[in-house]
C-alpha cells in the first residue's frame, strides 16, 4: 500500500510460477522496461516482443523474464518462460498495489432494504444499490458505483469505481467493470409513425459470463426482449458500445471504440481492432479478426483476418485518389468499352 | 414489480389500442420472440421484418402481434396492426416493470436552496442540484444524477442514473436521458496563438425540445454564444458527440458513436448510421441517411441516402486494393496518357 | 451570478487586453453573433472568420472586435486586434459568469484521512478522495468527482463534475477536466495462452502537464509500467481514448472521438481530426495534421496534413464505385497484361 509492493526473490519467483531461473538470487520488487534508462532498484523487465530484443544487452533491469532461447543474451539474472508475456502478466501481480476494499457497507451507501448484500462484500462510498439486487462474497463495489433495480453482482467481481448497472444485468464471478461503464440502459428500439418515434419498450437483461474485463465509459445496452450476452472471458476495452440483444463469444477481445449493433452474434476467440463497426443481425464466425476502423456490413461465416478502409497519405495525394475513387466506375466501364477484351 | 407485470387479456389489448384480434382471448404476461425455443407462458410475439416470417408457423409463443396479411400463416391466436412494430412497442410498454420512482427528494440528496423542485418531481438518492435549476412535475432525476446552475428539467423527463447537465441546460418534456450522458459541458473551442491556445469562454447552453430521447455517455456541449438545440422528438443511441452550436430537426435518429462537429446543422426526419462523423460548419437537408461510418465532409442541400467508405474484404486482398487505392490518380493519368480519346 | 455579469466599457476593454479601439465607448455585458437577429443590449460581436465577413454591415451588435483591416467596414464601435478569435477568447473570460466554487470541503464528501487537501481547494458534495491523494491551492473538485488512491491535483486545476482519477494520475496546474472522464483506469493488458486471457497488472500511472484540457466521457488510460504522458496545453476533446503508455507532446489538440493506441508517441502542435484513429507503437513527429475520421497505421516522421477514406457520395453511386475498389488489384492488372508498356 506504499505503491511499491514487497520484495520477491528470483527463485520465490520461479518456484511459485513453476518457471526455471538462472543467475544471482536477486530481490524484486517492482517491474521496468527492458530500455528503462533508470529504473528503481530490483525492477524486473521481460522481453515478449521482438522488437524490443535489442535493448536487451545494454538492460539496467535487475532481472530479466524471457524466453529460453533468449536467455544466453541477458547480461543479467533471468527467469525463463515459453510464454514471457504471461508469466510477466502473473508475476507482475505481486507487484501491484492494489487498495485494499474491506468487507462492508460504507456508511454513506444508500442500499435498498430489498437488496441483498454478502457480509463479505464491500460496498464502498457513495454507492446505490436498488431493489433485489444481490452482491455476492468478495464483490468490490467502487465509490460512485450505482447498481439498480433486479441485478446480480458474482462472487469477487469488482464494479471499480462510477460504474452503472442500471436493471436486470447479471455479472458472473471476476468480472471486472471500469469507471463510466453502463451496462444494462435500454437498447436503441424506435418504431417510427406519421408523427414521429414511438419508444419500444426493452424488456431483456444482460448476462456478463465469467472472468470478463469491461472498459472505462464502454456501453452494453440490455436486450429488447431476450438478454445481451458475453459468454466468459469476453475482453472489452474502453468506450466500446454493445447493442442490444448482441451476443458476443468467449474469449473474444474489442480494442477501443468498436462498437456492434443490435441483434448480431460474434464467435469466440475473435480480435476486434480498435474503432471497428460491425452491423446490426450478422453473424462473425469464431477466430475472425477486424482490422482497425474496419466496418463489417455482413455475416463472416468464415475465421480469418477481414479489413476495410483506404491508406492514409500525404492530403494532396490522398485527395488525387479519393477523387479518383468517386469516378471508378465509371472510368472502369470506359476501358471496357474502348477494349475488345473485356478483363472484368 | 416482481420482473413480470400483470397480465392482459388479448380482448383488453386490442380494445385498448384499437386494433383487432382473433382466436383464444389469452391471457398475455411478457413478451418473447416468434422463435424462442421456450418462452414463458402468456408471452406475446410479434411479426413486423419478413426476415423473420419463416418462424412464425413454429411460434410457441401465446399469441402474436402481426399485419393483417400474416394473419391466416398463424398457429395461434392473433392481434393486428398495419404497423406491427409501433403496436408491439405500444403493448409492450404494459408488460415493463418499471421501478416506481415516488415524488420527493431522497435525503442523501444536495439541492442548493437556490433551486426550484417541484413537489411532484422524484429527486433520488446522492442527486446534486445547483442554483437557479428547476425541475418540473413528474420528471425524475434518478441516482446520482448531478444537474448544474441554471437547468432546467421539463414535466415528465427522466434522466435514468448519473446524467450530468453541467450549466444552462434546458430539457423539454418527456425527455429521457440515459446514464452517463453529460449535456452542457464546454464545447472545444480554442484560440491558437504562438505560445499556446487560448480558451474560448463557452456562454451558451443547451435546449433539448420535447420527448427527446439521449443515450447512455453521449455527450452534447453548450454552445460558445448561442445554443446547442435539439428540437422535438430526436433520438440519440449510446455514445453520440454533438459539439457546440449544432442545431438537430426534429425526429432526427442518430445510431451509436455517430458525431457531429460544430455549427452543424441537421434538418428534420434524417437517420444518421453508427459511427459516422459531420464535420463542422455544414448543413444537412431534411431526410437525409447516411450509411454507418460515412463522413461527410460538406453540405448535403438535397434528401437521400448518402456514404463512404469501401468494402470488407478479406485482408490480404484488401491489402492490395488498398495499395492500388493509393496509386489510383497515378494509374488513370497513365491510361490518358496512352489512349487518344480522354475517357474522363 | 445572474447568468449575465455586469458591464465593462469598450474604453476598459481596450486597455485591459491591450487594444485599440473606436467609436461610442458602449457598456457592454456579453457577447452575440454577428449576424445575431435580436442580440441582447450591449453585445459583443467578433470577426474572425472571413466566411462572416457578410454579416458585417448589417450586424446588430453594440460593438464588433475585429482585424484593423476590417475596421472601417463596421457600422458599430470596434475593439482591434491582430488575432481577434484569441483577442475574443480573452474579452469573453469576463462575461462568462462562472459558478463560484468557494474554499473547503462540503460536508457530504468522503475523504480519506490519508488525503491532502489544501484549505484553499474546493471539494464539492459527493466527492470521494482517497488514500494519499494531494488536492492542492485553488484545485476544484466540481460535484461527484471521484479522486483514488496516490492521485494529485494541482494548483489551480478543475474536475468540473463526476470525473474520475483512477489512481496514480497527477494532474499538473491549471488543468481543467470535463465530467464523465475516466484518467487512469487500467490500460488494456491482456496476454494469450491456450485457456484464456491472462491480465496483465498495470502498473504505471497518468501524468498530465499545465493547461491541459480534458473533454467529458475522455478516457485516458494509466501505463502498465511507465506512465502515459500529456505534455503542458495539450487539448482534448470529448470522447477521446488514450491507451496506455501514449505520449502527447504539447500544444498538441485532439477533436471528438479520436482514439490513440497505447505506447504511441504523438509530437507537438498535432492536430488529430475528429474519429481519427492512430495504431499502437507508432511515433508521430511535430506539427503533424490528420484529417477527420483518418486511420494512421504507421509512424509519420515528417510535419504535414494526412488523410485517408474516401468521399461521401450518393449510395447508389458510391456502391458501384464501392465494388469496383473491391477489384482494383484485379482491373489494373489485367491492363497491364494488355498493354505492352508499363505503366506502374
Amino acid at each position: 500500500m506504499d505503491g511499491r509492493a514487497a520484495g520477491h526473490r528470483l527463485s520465490e519467483l520461479a518456484a511459485r510460477f513453476g518457471l526455471e531461473w538462472r543467475g544471482e538470487d536477486v530481490l524484486l520488487r517492482g517491474a521496468c522496461t527492458l530500455q528503462a534508462a533508470d529504473p528503481a532498484p530490483g525492477s524486473l523487465a521481460f522481453l515478449a516482443n521482438p522488437a524490443y530484443r535489442r535493448h536487451l544487452a545494454g538492460t539496467r533491469a535487475a532481472a530479466v523474464l524471457l524466453h529460453p532461447d533468449e536467455a544466453a543474451a541477458s547480461p543479467v539474472p533471468v527467469l525463463l518462460s515459453t510464454n514471457p508475456y504471461a508469466s510477466y502478466a502473473r508475476v507482475a501481480a505481486l507487484f501491484d498495489a492494489v487498495p485494499a476494499r474491506p468487507p462492508g457497507i460504507h456508511p454513506s451507501a444508500v442500499v435498498d432494504p430489498g437488496a441483498s448484500i454478502d457480509p463479505a462484500a464491500h460496498v464502498g462510498p457513495l454507492v446505490v444499490v436498488g431493489a433485489r439486487s444481490r452482491v455476492h462474497a468478495g464483490a468490490v463495489l467502487g465509490p460512485g458505483c450505482i447498481v439498480g433495480e433486479d441485478c446480480e453482482v458474482g462472487e469477487g467481481s469488482e464494479l471499480v469505481a462510477r460504474v452503472t448497472l442500471v436493471r436486470r444485468v447479471r455479472l458472473g464471478r471476476r468480472v471486472l467493470v471500469h469507471p463510466g461503464a453502463v451496462l444494462g440502459a435500454d437498447g436503441f428500439g424506435i418504431a417510427p409513425g406519421p408523427e414521429g418515434w414511438t419508444k419500444v419498450p426493452q424488456l431483456g437483461g444482460v448476462v456478463v459470463g465469467d472472468d470478463c474485463e469491461i472498459g472505462a465509459n464502454t456501453t452494453i445496452d440490455r436486450g429488447a426482449i431476450e438478454d445481451t450476452v458475453l459468454e466468459e472471458d469476453v475482453r472489452l476495452d474502453n468506450q466500446i458500445q454493445i447493442g442490444h440483444n448482441v451476443r458476443i463469444g468467449a474469449h473474444t477481445a474489442m480494442a477501443g471504440c468498436a462498437a456492434v449493433a443490435g441483434s448480431t452474434r460474434i464467435g469466440r476467440w475473435c480480435l476486434i481492432g480498435g474503432g471497428a463497426g460491425i452491423v446490426g443481425h450478422v453473424e462473425i464466425a469464431d477466430r475472425v479478426s477486424i482490422a482497425a476502423m474496419s466496418l463489417v456490413t455482413a455475416s463472416l461465416p468464415e475465421p480469418g483476418e477481414y479489413a476495410s478502409g483506404t491508406p492514409l497519405q500525404g492530403k494532396r495525394e490522398w485527395r488525387r485518389n479519393a477523387v479518383r475513387f468517386g469516378q471508378l466506375d465509371r472510368i472502369v466501364r470506359a476501358l471496357k468499352t474502348q477494349e475488345p477484351t473485356p478483363h472484368d
